[in-house]
């Protein structure tokens, strides 16, 4: 994500990155360095993002949207640390992962540790939709999780079920950032129902993409080896168009069944994908989803932020990375 | 623990029960069999109990405290799901771990499911003391497991290190099951001080008790092996003894260092604890901490409740599994 689409929020977006780093600087030092080194991996910060920005739409202040937008980030940070010891990866955004580093009992503890923090955060805030939001949607993308382990390397899946887990993995915590964004800052209810839809649909398109890049990015770009869906058995939706609409869609069957893939397997199945068409008509959906989004920013105020949230759609319709 | 201790709330930790089995049917099927599967593997249901006798003290109301006697089990789940995944355990309570039986991945997220499904449950009060008590606790616990990594197979630690370790083990849930259900009912300040007070002598009188029954039991009544904590490197405060008290603790220094242990090196081990005196030593502290627990009732409303903590006190001084 370009950071000039965030060019209005850039020097408070700075300011969470600190508050970030000074908050996991735990008095546990083995906690302290595996949360730096989460870190300093990087990352988009996507979802304090979308806070602050949802925030414009009423009584912005930094102070009041700063343990959401921190706490967002470890709940994120969470997820994606117990990802990586579920996915056993070595290395996320190029840089090894904590599991790769100290073991998968850190990782473990590394992850309750930065959702616990996130807690403590949230119960700071006296409006009690913020903690039942983040609640149900940490239930819900336990449950997505659960469904993609359920659904691994199963070749029968429809979309619909595809649906389903992004919307969970993905969607529902985005949506919750832009919602809870504007409930922090006491924005009345049709915005935060139409930052909330607006962050949803948004959401979905961005798994779709990823998904997609997953298949056609260039691994420099990523920075990490395409296919890697395909390797843990995770169908994603221009694989289910594939296995429907593709010729070869017996062989994709196969390959796709195959729980250790050589090299050479991945490559025929990512070209048999590429050749149905799954990508384009992956494309179109997610593309649905943006217009979507974008039909919600209509009924929110006309600010600038308005227009940033709708470049930010128009971004991620192209986006390489 | 014997129920009996427990005859003027039985009724109403059935009822907890009941509530938990309805609370983890999830919509997820694979979720809903691996939450009963760890339900009906049992447990003392120490936490709901403590929170239900803590509400005695003052305006007691089941329906108040249902959610958090549900939630604190629910943690306490989630961390056992976890452990389980990092001990490799393969039983617990005589019964398949989740991880034995469907793997880590899927424990993994039962887990944190558990954990995600307690603040549902915690949401639900207005007292921001709840959200914020136990979101602390969280945060120690993971620190405490974090130091046990840390701290294993390491035969330099004090006791100074056990106790940091056991107090966010153990201690400080317990702690906060017999605050929060207090403060759950609305109960005066230093109601809410004392009890807290008792739950975290208790609970760390209770780990210690753990500890020396992981030494001492038979290994039928404990339902696991005995010896566990020796062979995963967790160092417990017999041993801390015998290590420096112990004639033969330049023998026990090696034996506990030793990442793979015999079945010999571990009774090896037992034995030269046992010897040590390290035992009767355990059981000194643990009483000193009893010991308090029990000064603390005193300054509590005399209630029969009161009179049950205290035979709750004198059991763990007792308890053989």
């Amino acid at each position: 994500m370009q950071l000039n689409l965030f060019s209005e929020i850039r020097q408070d977006l700075k300011q969470v990155e600190a508050e970030l780093f000074r908050y996991v600087d735990a008095s546990n030092p083995l906690l302290a360095e595996t949360s730096a080194h989460l870190l300093r991996a990087g990352g988009k910060r996507l979802r304090p993002a979308f806070a602050l920005l949802a925030g414009k739409f009423y009584n912005y202040s930094l102070s009041r949207l700063m343990p959401l937008a921190v706490a967002l980030e470890l709940i994120h940070m969470a997820t994606l640390v117990h990802d990586d010891v579920i996915d056993a990866a070595a290395t996320r955004r190029g840089i090894p992962t904590v599991r790769a580093k100290w073991g998968d009992r850190v990782s473990l503890h590394t992850g309750d540790y930065l959702f616990a923090q996130s807690l403590l955060l949230i119960a700071r805030y006296e409006d009690p939709r913020i903690a039942q939001v983040l609640a149900e949607v940490s239930v819900q993308m336990c449950q997505g999780e659960l469904q993609q382990i359920a659904t691994a390397y199963d070749v029968n899946q429809s979309t619909r079920d595809y649906f389903y887990r992004i919307k969970r993995k993905t969607a529902l915590l985005i949506a919750a950032s832009c919602q809870l964004g504007a409930v922090a800052t006491g924005a009345p209810a049709h915005v935060v129902r139409s930052l909330d839809f607006y962050g949803y649909y948004l959401g979905m398109a961005f798994q779709i993409t990823d998904d997609i890049l997953d298949i056609t990015a260039d691994q420099k770009e990523l920075g990490k080896p395409i296919g890697g869906d395909l390797r843990q058995g995770v169908i994603t939706l221009p694989v289910i168009y594939a296995l429907k609409h593709s010729p070869c869609n017996g062989r994709l069957k196969e390959l796709v069944k195959k729980r250790e893939k050589t090299e050479d397997e991945v490559q025929e199945a990512i070209e048999i994908v590429k050749a149905s068409g799954g990508i384009e008509y992956a494309f179109r959906v997610s593309n649905r989803y943006l217009a979507k989004a974008k039909e919600q920013l209509r009924k929110l105020p006309e600010i600038k932020t308005r227009d940033t949230l709708e470049c930010i759609a128009d971004f991620i319709a192209m986006r390489r990375f």
